[in-house]
């Protein structure tokens, strides 16, 4: 049985009719093939990426896996359609929090079209691209079985400015997204820190970036992925599964002998700010551990 | 006495009657404020750097020192003129070979003037500047006393492809730069290795660019200084001075809390070539190195 993925934050959707892409139970998801040269090259990266043999192994994990094309009956009802067989990143999991970030202050690339480069460079402009070198697309983020997701409108997250990147990272690690509070970031040690947090997942990504020749990524995103059930309980950090995944490999060009500096500058960006929000969090833990073994003390420097 | 400097590879010259920068004998550069905004930033860059606190200290010897402003007789003859006092790179230099590189695959800033922006991206996008991350502007290279320098014409270097980066990179670090032959990158292991070498210093400039978010630093450009005087006697290694310095910051910006993911990127595409440079002229000599150790055996299998 093929339907519309419930926790797509970004890109066509397959509600109302549309052409978007559909997932099944047994945990893929099907991508409608673009039907301009988009969808030929995103196809071709696939097929060249998994039988590429200098990608390392410990590389491959942060993208999807891929198990060719097939033809489906489109969303839209317009008949049989190409799709990509991919990976369905959150198939296995319970209320997955979300984020996808298009990676790259320039999402345009030398040999585009004159229009399309314009198109980009406006919207690289309006938005943080240029200064953060990166841009939210979209995101969810579970907030609690009443409240349910946090998930910003689609026209509020094209106008993030810095400040609401910012903030917005901060929330997606917070037990209280949505809240007009100040985000507590009570999470972020868990999902951003640790060995395998997404912080991890993306110095390792950086130092294959750093190196790598083989593709420049335009327009490609990071996904953060995580799950927020059983916080707080033993044995979270093992089943938050904080996973990094690169996704949306239409326009990959060859890299021609040179690093993706493009994608590599975004990358380090994101990498500060949320190495940024991991270090505040962490000292204001420590700030509260302090509190709380030394209440006395505390009280008595204020009585002096 | 003031006189147009000697080993100037970019930028506005003080020839013919025009105006640019001057040095004395003391080890002093002197250079003109441009006469709009740009001199005015550029000596504000020049006086908050210098002050600020948060400038590791390590991080400073990759800066020109600045000695603050002086009125000055102007080398163009229009009389006194305001010039930055600045340390004067190659002042105790004999024959000193350098290359000027301007960083970053955008040398525009988001809150300058259409027409500045359209002008720059043109720039840039003709140049190696969009693909590669930077650009040479200008290089001068020792080859011998016979010869001189290997000093490439300025629309010559305007016109560098990807391929001419390369093959420069080489031949600056090479015993024949201005031979047709493919270039020996002799000094590769010398000026671009080493545990001082210029790989080396601009590691250590990109571990400082992925942290700090005080400055960004368009249009700015990566120097690589040294003297081959001495090459292959005793000692050449400490003699050869090879050093890096950051010059040119008449556009720089406030880093509003953002790492200057530009020019990190930048630095990071030309760190990989210096490194590939490097690895592949190691495995050259030691590769020589076998062959001279074994050459009865190579002759006997080349017999077999």
């Amino acid at each position: 049985m093929l339907k519309a993925p419930d926790h797509q934050v970004a890109g066509h959707q397959a509600h109302a009719g549309k052409l978007g892409p559909l997932v099944d139970d047994s945990g893929r998801f099907y991508k409608p093939l673009q039907s301009d040269e988009r969808g030929t090259k995103e196809a071709a990266f696939y097929s060249s990426f998994s039988s590429n043999s200098k990608i390392p192994t410990a590389i491959r994990r942060f993208f999807p896996t891929y198990h060719g094309t097939q033809l489906l009956e489109a969303s839209d009802g317009s008949g049989m359609h190409l799709h990509l067989v991919l990976q369905d990143i959150v198939s296995n999991r319970l209320d997955p929090s979300v984020m996808d970030i298009k990676m790259g202050s320039r999402t345009w690339y030398p040999q585009a079209s004159e229009d399309y480069i314009m198109k980009c460079l406006k919207k690289d402009r309006e938005s943080t691209s240029v200064p953060l070198g990166f841009r939210i697309s979209g995101l969810q983020t579970y907030e609690s079985e009443k409240l349910g997701y946090w998930k910003p409108d689609k026209k509020v997250v094209q106008d993030f400015t810095l400040e609401d990147v910012k903030s917005t990272l901060k929330r997606f690690v917070s037990s209280n997204p949505s809240s007009n509070a100040e985000p507590d970031c009570l999470l972020a040690s868990i999902i951003y820190g640790g060995s395998d947090g997404i912080l991890a997942q993306l110095l390792e990504l950086k130092a294959w970036f750093e190196d790598q020749t083989i593709y420049q990524f335009y327009s490609c995103s990071v996904l953060m992925v995580y799950e927020k059930a059983g916080v707080g309980e033993e044995g979270f950090r093992s089943r938050s599964g904080a996973e990094v995944k690169l996704v949306d490999f239409a326009h990959v060009m060859d890299g021609e002998g040179v690093i993706d500096h493009n994608f590599l500058g975004g990358l380090c960006s994101l990498i500060k700010f949320l190495s940024d929000i991991l270090v505040s969090s962490t000292n204001r833990s420590k700030a509260e551990g302090d509190l709380k073994e030394q209440p006395e003390e505390i009280e008595n420097d204020a009585k002096a």
